[in-house]
């Protein structure tokens, strides 16, 4: 056999892709499918699940394969399968297994709590357990860094967007600050003076979920290989093969359950398209969050709640929910471009949420380089909230600082990660743009080839064979440049 | 700590038991859930957990702690966790795994070609692949016959309905047969004199669905650990602590929908009120194949297609289905008694469905020992419906020896639970009622707590502590015996 060590780590990584995939059906069951009673059992057999895959990943047999396979002769894309595979693996074998099991309870307890705390607005309940998710973290992030020499805090951006550094988030999310509140001000003087026809519900479930199946066949998700169902929090999981998007409906207001189907959409489509003779290796799989949540933005705000798609949806919205004025196409688009700064990041429209993220970098960075402690959390809260979108949330810890679930369980490093889709989204719909002038047009005629043929060929074919940086390069000409986003925001807003 | 080889094969099966979960699980959503293209994915990893099962089970660690526990201080209770311990290790270590993966592969092959080849009734296309299927049923059979003793057929019957034996199963079916056809005759000349409604369609999906969840509630099915799904094929799977039954809906016939579900419900009692504090260990799982079946039929036979049940249910059926004439409750009664001998087993009624079963067990055990060659069938399945059941197959493969799944991928030894459960359903009745002699009456009053509550105590409670002939014994205060399923049976339909 040629490169024996490769074929063997190959081999590991093979079996690893069966076992995850049992796991996402599992936990997409979990949350679409399991009554209640099964909790308890299901934890149990997904416990197993981890610690069968952490055994694999730490097996000393990998090592040595991984270790030898970077003498053989490789070509250049089994190289690139061989760089992500080691990043898999570090990320399973550079913490000891006290630390992680300390980390999952900690962080089981506090998010536990955090459920009723946050009803509560209970900050200092919160703190009790959040001291400790903290410090874990803080020795993970140190682990981590003294492992790569990055900083602390990049070491733990890395699991989420690999490439990424705090100086590059810096630099870019400067340059948000400068004209963001800005702009926020001026487009709500704009829209102060327009009319805006609000939508009479209430809107049948059954009827909200054909017009969701409908805009995903426009989008072109595979029926063959996927579903759309129910869960608490919407998600996109399963597996590449088979698809699992859910959604939730209120019969009050069909917006956030369409534009959340277009939203899980994108993330599915990549799912999709990921080269399939490569699915189950790591190098054939999604590149980063950030990317991730490129597509799924790329689904929702650049194309999604665009004047010439939601043009081409009206149609369907009128058939599926009835006539009426609110559903004209000219009115749909001001309904989904509605700016209003508030409280909550997942409730924020597309021109604010850069600023909830922004916030939340800032405080997660200072947090892990020891900068500040988490009491210092609600001050920071209240004078950035104040800073970037006027809101005053002093007191109010329900929908101020305990509104996130991520810093519950210690996802410290995830949020930049929406705020980088976005960005790169804007960034891939100008190029589109540069050679398809006329693409508003075509997409209100109802042909989206142009966006899912640049996608299908830039992003999702390419799954993880480049780093995010070079991908990011090949695809559009340039390395990661926030302009294209402050460009898309005037055009659309101003 | 006390006992620690027990205690070494208890974490064993624990572990077990939680591969078994995800098992179960991803099973469930195959048939349920699963969009076709997700196939090929869900079978790798299905397949990649079953070799991690059945490397468990042949550790030989495994193997040590289970002898060395023998040898330990054990109460009752651990020693029949024990034996049950020793049952699941022997099934899965007597055969070498060149069988096992040979048998996989050949029923594998056969049962993919059946589905065309039944539709086609291309008899000799399916013996083609059929015959490999046979001589390695034939070698498993014989490896088993050696290990314990027994005769080649009983050795696979063990498998399904552990203790039962080929010389017992003659007596009784022999029995049945002395009796049967000159009852069925009867019965159909004293319906031939009966009015019969038939009811009209057709009857909305959704309606039935809400049927059958009502008569699921009334039978106390616990919807916080389960669930009711569609498949092709309606079966109860999942877990213990999540069971999910399936059913099928054709809008023009609303019967096999309500009385399958009624049948499900019955293995999902019995599994929803398995000792939860034994769940994890063979112990406390269900008993076999047969005691099983004894559930589904004491819910759908005794209990379901009683005039009494049908009276309590009758107004729920109007209810859903709306007011006609055919749901009176005597007409209900006739519609669920109605005696027609038929070709297709699973279409079959009460009375004549033992005919079917009986046939098949006398030609498979044919066929195992050897008397009888795989092209002896369909002369052999023509001269026993003649004679059990008056019908004519000749030249009918189709809806004749090819219409089962079960042999097609070596399931022989599979067919006797059927008639066996029905049996033991028949038997448990007959005690409820020395009992209860106003069982009827309670039921059509709504309270099935007699029932339930007999169920519960005599077999759902006792999983597998005691083995089958004992469990039966100690709940009915006799062997089986089945003088009770034809008092039963003359009772419902003379």
């Amino acid at each position: 056999m040629t490169n024996p060590a490769y074929q063997a780590a190959v081999a590991a990584f093979t079996r690893l892709y069966r076992y995850q995939h049992l796991a996402a059906i599992a936990g997409w069951d979990q949350a679409a499918m399991m009554p209640p009673g099964g909790n308890a059992a299901r934890g149990a057999a997904m416990a197993e699940l981890q610690l069968l895959m952490h055994g694999l990943l730490t097996a000393p047999a990998l090592q040595q394969a991984l270790q030898a396979a970077a003498q053989e002769s490789l070509s250049d894309a089994e190289r690139a399968s061989l760089r992500e595979m080691k990043r898999v693996w570090q990320s399973a074998n550079l913490l000891p297994a006290r630390l992680v099991e300390a980390k999952s309870l900690a962080g089981s307890r506090c998010e536990h709590a955090w459920r009723e705390q946050r009803k509560a607005g209970d900050w200092q309940g919160f703190l009790s357990n959040f001291r400790e998710v903290v410090q874990l973290a803080r020795e993970e992030a140190q682990l981590l860094a003294e492992a790569s020499g990055k900083s602390r805090y990049d070491a733990l951006l890395d699991k989420y967007e690999p490439g990424m550094s705090s100086t590059e988030l810096e630099r870019i999310f400067g340059d948000v600050k400068g004209w963001l509140p800005g702009l926020i001000r001026q487009v709500m003087d704009k829209q102060a003076g327009e009319t805006l026809v609000a939508a009479q519900g209430p809107f049948a479930v059954a009827q909200q979920r054909a017009l969701g199946v409908e805009i995903m066949g426009l989008l072109g998700f595979d029926f063959d290989a996927g579903r759309l169902d129910v869960s608490v929090h919407p998600f996109c999981g399963g597996v590449a093969e088979d698809v699992r998007i859910t959604t939730r409906y209120r019969d009050d207001d069909f917006m956030q359950s369409m534009m959340g189907i277009v939203h899980e959409t994108g993330h599915a489509r990549y799912e999709q398209r990921l080269p399939r003779e490569l699915a189950h290796l790591p190098v054939g799989q999604a590149r980063s969050m950030g990317i991730h949540e490129s597509q799924s933005l790329s689904f929702e705000m650049q194309l999604g709640r665009s004047p010439a798609f939601l043009s081409l949806i009206a149609p369907m919205v009128k058939k599926h929910l009835g006539e009426q004025p609110a559903f004209d196409a000219a009115n749909l688009a001001r309904m989904y471009s509605r700016v209003r700064p508030g409280f909550i990041r997942v409730d924020a429209d597309e021109l604010t949420y850069p600023a909830h993220v922004i916030l939340r970098f800032e405080i997660e960075r200072a947090l892990i380089e020891g900068e500040i402690e988490a009491e210092d959390i609600p001050a920071l809260w209240d004078e950035k909230m104040q800073a970037y979108l006027g809101v005053d949330t002093r007191g109010n810890y329900r929908d101020g600082c305990l509104q996130d679930i991520h810093w519950t369980d210690g996802s410290f490093g995830y949020f930049p990660s929406y705020t980088l889709g976005a960005m790169y989204a804007a960034q891939y719909f100008a190029a589109i743009r540069r050679s398809v002038p006329d693409l508003d047009a075509r997409i209100a005629a109802g042909d989206l080839a142009p966006v899912m043929d640049w996608l299908d060929a830039n992003i999702w074919s390419q799954a993880s064979r480049w780093e995010t940086g070079e991908l990011v390069q090949r695809a559009t000409g340039e390395a990661l440049n926030p302009a294209h986003f402050r460009a898309h925001l005037e055009a659309r807003y101003l």
